[in-house]
């Protein structure tokens, strides 16, 4: 057989195999078609839980929603996502805890006191059907340290207006959280640039 | 013990504790001060590879820097992250493929002439020492299909400007690509709205 026949042959293969596809994707799309606010949870102790939540944020946006943001535990330093969104008030409320990783602080009650104001935060967000999508950064780290009650959070959740949609990260996702989630996603760590003695960069950790 | 006893014992505990992690990762950052460009791969079957890359987009944004996107493969649907970066044009360059998935086109030999011409974009991309953080959305896939040559992808990667940033995603990373990355994270499907009948959703999906 030619080279070109081979090629012929593979580009026809090709065909078959993705009109094959198309089908299959086709019907799972047709059978899917629910529309109704979901909360996903992005968790596990590799990169992108935070960075995933935030573009989802700038996803909706592009569809003209409005989004809230709380940022639990993170704070004292002032993120790149941050800066940017603050750039748009009217599309994007912006609430940080403002008091450093949990670890700087060595001060629970303090934390606890903070922990509990962001969740009202959160809450009012939960609570207004205007806004299309709640970013609820690093709410899992509260959650294992036990800042917030794991059972407020959830009544508040399954409450909030029916379309609207939640993202909720950080390491350690509790099972409770987990059960009531449509999309949940693990971040494993394969490799991580930290290791290699490369310091935290502003635009890719901060 | 009186319960405010047991409140006093876990509040030392907890400030003992985090003292020791405090010191832990202070000496873990004195210790990764290398400040360079890295690479960033975002592979594994789960949510959250793309959207992670705009939320690193959007993190760089806030720190000044210049972004430049190419969407591989995807391109079809106008997405939310598109609408949304295209308000500035003067900080991020878009290009999309603009051919839709490739088991919509069925089309070998179309898809592998797009995907080089979405190639050729990422090079301006990766020429250009003024644009601090690239993302090579769903990369990948065209690799995974050999529509672009792994070889050249890696040498264009390894001669880009010392400082810049690029962010890679889609399922099926290749182990040459993962061998040359500093930071790899798998996103792996813990539950996923769609098979329980959701749609893809604006904000959440596209």
């Amino acid at each position: 057989m030619s080279t070109q026949d081979d090629s012929a042959a593979l580009n026809e293969r090709h065909r078959v195999r993705m009109e094959r596809k198309k089908a299959i994707i086709d019907a799972k799309i047709a059978a899917a078609d629910k529309q109704i606010g979901i909360i996903i949870v992005n968790t596990g102790n590799g990169k992108g839980k935070s960075s995933s939540g935030f573009g989802m944020a700038i996803r909706a946006l592009g569809h003209g929603m409005k989004v809230g943001v709380v940022q639990f535990i993170k704070g004292a330093m002032a993120t790149g996502e941050e800066q940017f969104l603050r750039r748009f008030p009217d599309e994007v409320s912006f609430h940080a805890m403002g008091e450093g990783y949990t670890w700087e602080t060595q001060d629970r009650e303090r934390d606890i006191v903070k922990a509990g104001e962001a969740w009202q935060q959160a809450k009012r967000f939960l609570s207004d059907p205007a806004i299309g999508m709640v970013v609820l950064d690093e709410l899992n780290i509260a959650l294992k340290y036990r800042y917030i009650d794991i059972e407020t959070v959830i009544a508040d959740l399954l409450e909030r207006p029916a379309m609207q949609h939640v993202v909720i990260t950080g390491r350690g996702a509790p099972a409770e959280l987990i059960e009531i989630a449509d999309t949940v996603t693990e971040m494993n760590v394969v490799k991580h640039a930290f290791k290699a003695g490369i310091g935290a960069q502003a635009g890719t950790e901060w």
